[in-house]
């Protein structure tokens, strides 16, 4: 069972995980929960390179390339095998991010997209994708701690806004175009609130017992 | 202009680029000789990865992506800015090197790398590529220095032998598919002899003089 979570910046992804896979094991469950990009010691190196401030020269097409190294690397080396033997994955973004970001957000070309991640992923797909929604309002929000939306809202501000739009749209896309692969999940709630409502839907889609 | 050499390992390129820099640059030329993966300080890590030896665990397609993240970022930070400034760039090796040992070579889908190179290289094709034409035996037999075609021929210079014929294949298939980009140089001569060629080919075709 190969489970990814997706959603805006700010949506909770990481803490629902993080609380999802903690559940899973205490009813005995081999659960893999991974990151991107790293992962694996090849990724971890590549993921240096990615967040190592210095590097501002990087270009989007590097960038992209290398996250799909990493990527590439994490689903044959990690993923993969945990899946064949049985076990359950967890994935804090996978191959969507890459659609609803770099496609939708940044204008990057689908076909080619799509291309690069079938070649990085040989195809692997998520079974389940939940889908924590929020406004991009909210998002930006959180993640500038409530500060944003004050008596100023600066132009950064409005394109920020503007793009995670666009990255919301996607993710829309997406669910539109796979109904039977995503899971959405109203993240505006109360963080407990949302873990149950995560446990109901996949008890109610995978017969998951919590 | 942007002149690329190509061809199979051991047909001399690294040599005779080295040579026609040096005859270059003595014209007065800015010339700039670029290698692949490296040539940038994202491109250095990038290669540092891919060089080391501990890293036995890499996917073939982690590796491709990596070689073009850090085209990418040469294309981008080195190569285009010279080739605006109207200097000349000589690469040894391009993309046509991924599309024969890839490819051609390793059998992954030549659509997907075209599109893949495309990405990283935003379009940037050579204006001349010399390819140093050595057949698949001459290569494997002066790259092993000539210990190789003795009373044994194992199992794994055959299976060499048969991945450089199809790389030949390769590099005959693009060379028909643009004959006008490409200038074929026989490097089964004496160095002096295809330093010679390659640049009264240079002279004929781009009216360099040396």
């Amino acid at each position: 069972m190969f489970i990814t979570f997706e959603g805006l910046d700010g949506s909770g992804k990481t803490t629902q995980v993080k609380e999802l896979t903690s559940a899973l094991r205490a009813q005995g469950h081999q659960v893999l929960l991974t990151r991107e990009p790293g992962g694996t010691e090849i990724g971890d190196r590549i993921r240096e390179i990615l967040q190592d401030k210095a590097n501002t020269a990087m270009t989007a097409q590097a960038e992209l390339l290398l996250f799909c190294a990493s990527r590439a690397q994490i689903v044959a080396e990690v993923i993969r095998p945990h899946l064949d033997g049985g076990g359950i994955v967890i994935c804090d973004r996978f191959a969507d991010s890459t659609i609803a970001y770099q496609g939708y957000g940044r204008g990057i070309e689908l076909d080619l997209l799509y291309a690069i991640i079938r070649f990085a992923t040989g195809g692997l797909q998520p079974d389940l994708t939940l889908y924590l929604d929020i406004t991009p309002e909210e998002g930006i929000a959180r993640r500038q701690q409530a500060s944003l939306f004050g008596e100023e809202f600066s132009r950064i501000d409005q394109m920020a806004l503007e793009f995670h739009r666009r990255v919301q749209q996607g993710y829309l896309a997406l669910m539109a175009a796979e109904p039977g692969r995503w899971l959405r999940i109203d993240a505006a709630q109360p963080s407990a609130a949302v873990q149950a409502d995560i446990r109901a839907a996949l008890t109610a889609q995978a017969g998951m017992a919590f």
